[in-house]
């Protein structure tokens, strides 16, 4: 992932002016995505130490020996600590930081061994993985480019999946082919989840034995990173005809989808969006039950804030990119969603895919 | 994955006293691979809390409710609790807690949010990561028989592999293909590190866009996780006939292969096992450089104590599963490893695969 220094440099005096505007002597970041966004370079973390320390007196990114060749491209003023095979990192961070006393943390990321380390050695810390998301959250061109090429593997992907989508194929193969697929082409990651029938009425369900068959349902979720961004997109398809309940409940899901996008607003709070999509889904509840929220933002994590579930009053910030996902699940019978993944823009919301959202039908 | 109640219980039962022995009034388990390993569901944690809470007078395992009819089949001692999505989980896992003052948690894994808060609610959290870890070094017969299955996926991985490997194939697209037929056979995760030529002179580098050619030497590392258990293999091979380099550091590797393989007997300290490999690999330094210990446990997790290193002074268990792989690594040129997983026995080392640790001669 390459990420050109001078964003890299504003991200970086950023997240020190708010650091300093909220009290604090040094902001620690350990989470690989925050690094990656921060360095340009995504560590595989394993149970060895990185962090980057921001900080008035002295910043620097601190990684094991093994690893320094890959951090020459981080910002210069990120001094470069590397620790052998006979450390943990934890007295090279603790120098890092000497002179501050209260520090920031990714409280969800700090593992509570570290955490207790820092506190034994004196340093208070604050709670704070809000500022480097609160950054992370408004995009810039650079990754919005990113999130869009990593959205054109995926229908890609979909598109190839619906191929091989003929009666008798196994679930769980079917999905472990997508995925070698889309690693072919270079995704770093996948996470295809290509349901059929009443499998897909579950959105969390795990692909299993269950072979395609005529009449089924096909609710085909797939999402793939690249280049350090992922994309997120579902589309449906029947095996045959649609029945009537399919017809009738991607119509809903198609309606809940372009309410849900046009409410994904500067300003608005992610809560609205959310609202958008569920009134109709839930006025349509002889078709299904409408189980989870209206979405979430991706970036160089799949699933990062904000999130649009009925409690997120936080307002969206321009640039955020929210995979917008209403779905409908009927038990014993199947599922039905549909995700593109959009940006919030003044001028309206844009939509990084360009994949049709009908109903495939399979075999024709 | 499915595992005999009493084991689970009996691994409950010790886990209890252990604590007890500690004079903890409670244990906390909260990494994915130990909550399987006591309640036989393998959660997929993303930002919900699980955990597991083994106390005398209550144990519990906790989830969030969308997860509940995953734990139907967890021992009966562990009351089942759930929450909904106007929480966090963690009042319910402090009313599971009520009573007792010191608990001992996975340091290496709690987060530190979680942390803070069972600290403000007065609980005193101890380091105890390495009592669940202390059962699980000494596997019993039916993890070593998942884990032997494993092994046999994975052998099968590295034959298909080595047919795939012909001049001009590329090498990430070639550990995609990899990874998406392991998949299809039914891995839940896989790991492919088929490295060409100079690149795999460096044992942590990535597949890149480089294709395949005549004269490379190939360092094939396949792991896969079959029904919650890794099995981990390397070989290698050339393309057409071996350099002299390539012969010369094979039969270096497999020696002490050989050799690390006959030392890791019960009682013997890790770091023997590691010397073992280090003195061979290193008096042949004109071929290259010794650059890791000789191993790693695998079991639920790929990587997991003990470690074969200089370091590791604890004695090994027996029903302990190691990797033994030694390699010589020679810049620029191309590096060897030899990796096999072993039981230790008292009755002698057992190896759980059966592929030839042949150099491969590949396009004869």
């Amino acid at each position: 992932m390459v990420t050109a220094a001078n964003s890299l440099e504003l991200r970086l005096d950023r997240l020190g002016e708010q650091a300093a505007a909220l009290g604090l002597d040094a902001a620690l970041i350990t989470s690989d995505e925050s690094i990656a966004y921060l360095t340009g370079f995504r560590p595989i973390q394993l149970e060895r130490f990185f962090g980057v320390v921001v900080s008035p007196e002295r910043s620097a990114v601190i990684v094991p020996a093994l690893d320094r060749g890959q951090v020459e491209e981080a910002p210069r003023r990120l001094t470069p600590i590397s620790y052998g095979a006979e450390s943990d990192g934890l007295p090279e961070l603790a120098d890092a930081l000497a002179g501050a006393r209260t520090v920031g943390v990714e409280e969800d990321h700090l593992i509570y061994s570290r955490a207790r380390a820092l506190a034994q050695q004196g340093f208070e810390l604050v709670p704070a993985g809000a500022l480097v998301m609160g950054l992370r959250i408004a995009k810039d061109d650079v990754e919005i480019e990113r999130i869009r090429s990593a959205c054109e593997l995926v229908q890609e992907g979909l598109r190839r999946a619906f191929e091989l989508l003929t009666p008798g194929v196994v679930e769980h193969a079917l999905n472990a082919r997508v995925e070698g697929w889309l690693r072919e082409q270079g995704a770093t990651a996948a996470h295809p989840l290509i349901l059929f029938g009443e499998n897909a009425a579950n959105p969390h369900a795990d692909p299993g034995p269950r072979e395609l068959r005529a009449g089924d349902v096909v609710c085909a979720d797939l999402s793939a990173c690249l280049d350090g961004y992922w994309g997120d997109l579902t589309r449906c398809a029947t095996v045959g005809a649609p029945s009537d309940w399919a017809s009738a409940a991607w119509r809903v899901v198609l309606e809940a989808q372009r309410a849900a996008i046009d409410a994904a607003q500067p300003g608005a709070p992610g809560r609205e969006v959310d609202a958008a999509q569920r009134r109709i889904v839930e006025a349509a509840s002889e078709l299904g039950a409408c189980l989870h929220g209206a979405g979430h933002a991706v970036g160089l994590s799949i699933h990062e804030p904000p999130f649009l579930v009925p409690r997120w009053d936080e307002p969206l910030a321009e640039g955020a990119v929210l995979t917008i996902e209403p779905g409908i699940y009927k038990a014993g019978i199947g599922g039905v969603r549909l995700e593109d993944d959009v940006v919030v823009r003044a001028g309206g919301p844009e939509i990084l895919s360009t994949l049709p959202l009908e109903l495939v039908e399979l075999g024709r």
